[in-house]
């Protein structure tokens, strides 16, 4: 079966980003001032062949491991949907 | 009250995602071949100070709109976490 996946991936809470502070910068100028604060990820979908929501979910969190996340900077979440 | 929203930019659907092809590469070539499309986007939080969840929602939609996603080559969507 076909399995769609979300992997998203996002900096480490710990760490600053600077990405989503210039957002957030361009945001104010806007005068969208009620936003406090903003953090820049990925989102990545997959479409797995599978037998089961399991094994693709598995498959998921082996390619977030190896390549799409960097586990250093960032920290991902795998979801079937 | 703060809230937090999830803002999900992806490329739209009719167009070739190059970024999501090469990333299909890699992990092909890591022996991960059960996993057949690839799309890559972005995942946005962001921190917002508003009275309820709907304007929350309506703040995020407008920042979205105006600076996150690209409209011509991009869509959106927004969740209150």
């Amino acid at each position: 079966m076909n399995y769609t996946v979300q992997v998203v991936v996002m900096p480490l809470k710990e760490l600053l980003d600077p990405q989503g502070k210039a957002v957030l910068g361009g945001l104010e100028n806007l005068g969208l001032g009620k936003i406090k604060d903003v953090r820049v990820g990925k989102n990545i979908t997959l479409q797995i062949e599978a037998d089961s929501k399991e094994a693709a979910k598995s498959i998921a969190e082996e390619a977030a491991g190896k390549l799409l996340a960097n586990a250093v900077m960032e920290y991902f979440e795998v979801t079937v949907l």
